[in-house]
């Protein structure tokens, strides 16, 4: 049995954006670092995201397009959107260094097109550089002054992967070394201090000895069932948004050596009723009630729809579908239409009365320009006039050709709690000290969520903690 | 510094139900047993708690009521109402051994009246043996024969004194010592065993070892902010069920040998909406909608009321008013009251129409002798017709005397979450391995609850594991 021993400044355990993060800026203070990858190469789950960026606080973009933002209102829009109960610290941080950090990923070759895509979207299918992530819709609206900080690297559909390209273009390009295949196993602790990581490549064991500082970034725990089961429930039974491999092994490896985890239960959940019909009509529930502005970032609409009992519904008019272009419906079909809303009503399996009664008062407030109930925006309130469809949000664009693909729930989501770290991802143990040489960042720890997430955070907050943490470790003795 | 040592077989932290029904258990398997309580006497918050003991199957209370029970529909029904994601062989076990653990609890002394208390809420004002907990509400009425199973100590209002006086009296007669004002402070562990425990007195440090098991019953963490905030943000801000001292200190001491926790965000509450009043009108949101049939248990309806942004209020007529006793309106006077429902939506603040429009579905339904949206049962349905009034139910019969407390939110609960558990207590670590000599119970560990609570569960999950851990402990070398 081979043991071969490796001795760098700065271990990164697992190369996604908070890896690839805390890699370069560790590198970039003349560390010697070596990132460990257990996928043959980098990327990870981040490279399989929409890979939008959550930035504000008056970047070039918001600029060209005359958006006035800074930091406190970022921080206010934030508060809301990510709380309850945000880590307020955390949270200041990251909106205080919002435009360097935008500038941080222009620097890498990021480019983002000086363009609104000015609808509810989870994915635009266009390459603006810029969308609402729900700043513009009730009640944030009136939290803090709108103004979009959904930023977009210059790709169609899915961008992850070309933030994880030039993040680790960047990585190779500054000397951080990559080694793929190899799967850290433990810690390895010397006098309390984390001076190393026990890995496997290929059957064989390795050391890499870390004089300075192991970084976990890992991923979350949405591949384990069994940490699921213990931790968070919510998502047993629905889909995982991942690469597969969130099995959340870093976490377990850093709580092996003491460390403790924090709001381990929440999670991100994706509902796939299409924003672009939702909005112009009605997201019901089984009751035929509506339970939230149809107009809010998708992400709100679905932790709504996760707590509702039963199937909830798109009920939509004529001129909605025809209003939505094709590349927004993403395949979906109406499952149900009838010329009346009692019919639909009736089709749908409601209480008899129930959704004429939502959608009487729906249009009631819609004549008078308005959504009293939910105050969702007047630009997509219109009174709604037969003949109806609904569509089934279970049936999304994940297989836009099964109009029913059985058991899917329409929810895939992943998780947002993990390591205890500070603001500098250093990672804290039971007792509320730090843990000599251990730092983490991204999913792998609990970043600036409280109960709530919007899209670009999660990316966002690992490459911005991430680079926090590489410092930290280079810096650590 | 003097530092006692006491050698027994079995240390239990802790004196509550759980903690008393280790300690009873383990005696009578003739082991020494101490019980290390850091209050002045025994009690803990089960002596604070109302008494209800969860208990069905067939109990020689439902039997001489008429009411047929088995472990099967008894089943059938926690699983619904502890879930989603209950402990499936925890429950298991307390179903099938329920009876039995009833007519223990007969044999300490407890005594039932065979009577029954035929309405929601959440303490009957009279001594009746049996009350329903849910059972008869939709939906689970459907999903298992309905029979009531919350069983009740012969004592007018909150019963916790009673089952916590004869359990400590069984103790004391059969030998189990208890060493009060005496605070633990951390587990001995020898060459992987954990061997004692290490407790403050009076400024004196004292050593406990224990020859065959610790059993650690020490609460949850509501009264812990810090760990809340942590893992169980959901009861930040809102009021504890306690009695002061569930901190957390038993989890947190078993966390540092190596344990694993599970669950940690689980949390009952209770929402002092009067029940005898809910059932008779209609629980509303800030928009003048209903969100649950407001028959159903009350910790029920206040889970779905924590989640709904805004205040909630109950909104009844001038019939249900003088239908309820002077003794289950707990001091509550109407925050408003109107002639009209149009006047009434006006006074709370609601979108205009809005409660009209819920009224009017309301009566729709009682009027035809149902209620399509939530399936109340007819005994509470009934056409209401004004004046109305509308009760505020954060103001509640903690405190009667006041129509607005400050900051009081009505809610108040404690945690479901804690250490990860065997069917017979032994703790596991980590890596999923029993910690040998290491068990829990009660509200210190993850019991058979999944996200759902029913009165009762928490002293008859803590009562009846508490002794099989008690049980395992004294039988463990």
């Amino acid at each position: 049995m081979s043991d071969a021993v490796h001795d760098v400044d700065v271990v990164v355990v697992g190369f996604g954006c908070a890896g690839g993060a805390a890699a370069l800026e560790a590198r970039r203070t003349d560390a010697s670092v070596v990132v460990l990858e257990r996928a043959s190469g980098a990327g990870g789950s981040s490279a399989q995201s929409g890979g939008e960026l959550y930035l504000g606080g008056g970047t070039a973009v918001q600029e060209a397009l005359g958006f006035e933002d800074d930091a406190d209102n970022m921080l206010a829009f934030l508060r809301a959107a990510l709380g309850p109960h945000a880590d307020e610290e955390k949270l200041r941080l990251y909106c205080e260094g919002s435009v360097e950090h935008f500038d941080w990923f222009c620097s890498l070759g990021l480019e983002f097109e000086k363009s609104l895509y000015d609808a509810p979207s989870w994915l635009p299918p266009t390459t603006d550089g810029l969308m609402w992530l729900g700043e513009n819709a009730w009640p944030y609206d009136e939290l803090a002054r709108p103004v979009p900080r959904g930023h977009r690297p210059a790709t169609c559909g899915f961008g992850g992967w070309l933030v994880m390209d030039r993040l680790v273009a960047a990585c190779a390009s500054a000397g951080v070394v990559t080694a793929t295949d190899t799967r850290a196993v433990s810690l390895v602790v010397e006098s309390g201090r984390v001076v190393g990581v026990r890995a496997r490549r290929f059957g064989d064991d390795v050391t890499y000895r870390a004089r300075r500082g192991v970084v976990v970034t890992t991923g979350g725990f949405a591949d384990n069932p069994e940490m699921l089961s213990a931790h968070a429930p919510d998502l047993l039974g629905h889909g995982v948004v991942s690469d597969g491999g969130d099995d959340g092994s870093g976490i377990v490896m850093a709580q092996a050596v003491g460390a403790a985890v924090r709001r381990m239960s929440v999670v991100e959940v994706a509902y796939t009723a299409l924003p672009a019909l939702a909005c112009r009509g009605m997201l019901v529930n089984a009751r035929g009630e509506r339970f939230v502005n149809e107009d809010v970032y998708p992400g709100l609409f679905s932790h709504a729809a996760l707590h509702e009992p039963g199937p909830c519904w798109v009920v939509v008019d004529g001129q909605a579908l025809e209003e939505v272009d094709e590349a927004d419906l993403w395949g979906t079909v109406p499952s149900y239409a009838a010329e009346t809303i009692e019919e639909l009503e009736s089709d749908l399996g409601m209480p008899p009365g129930a959704l004429a009664r939502t959608l009487a008062g729906y249009n009631d407030g819609a004549a008078r320009g308005g959504d009293p109930l939910f105050h969702k925006n007047a630009r997509w309130t219109r009174v709604l006039t037969g003949p109806f469809a609904a569509i089934d949000p279970r049936i999304g664009f994940h297989n836009p050709t099964h109009r029913a693909a059985p058991g899917a729930t329409g929810f895939a989501g992943f998780t947002l709690g993990g390591l205890h770290t500070t603001v500098d991802g250093a990672v804290l143990s039971l007792g509320g000290d730090p843990i000599p040489g251990l730092y983490a960042a991204g999913r792998a720890s609990s970043g600036m969520h409280g109960q709530g997430y919007v899209s670009g955070t999660s990316l966002g907050d690992g490459t911005f903690f991430g680079r926090r943490a590489g410092r930290a470790a280079a810096q650590s003795r």
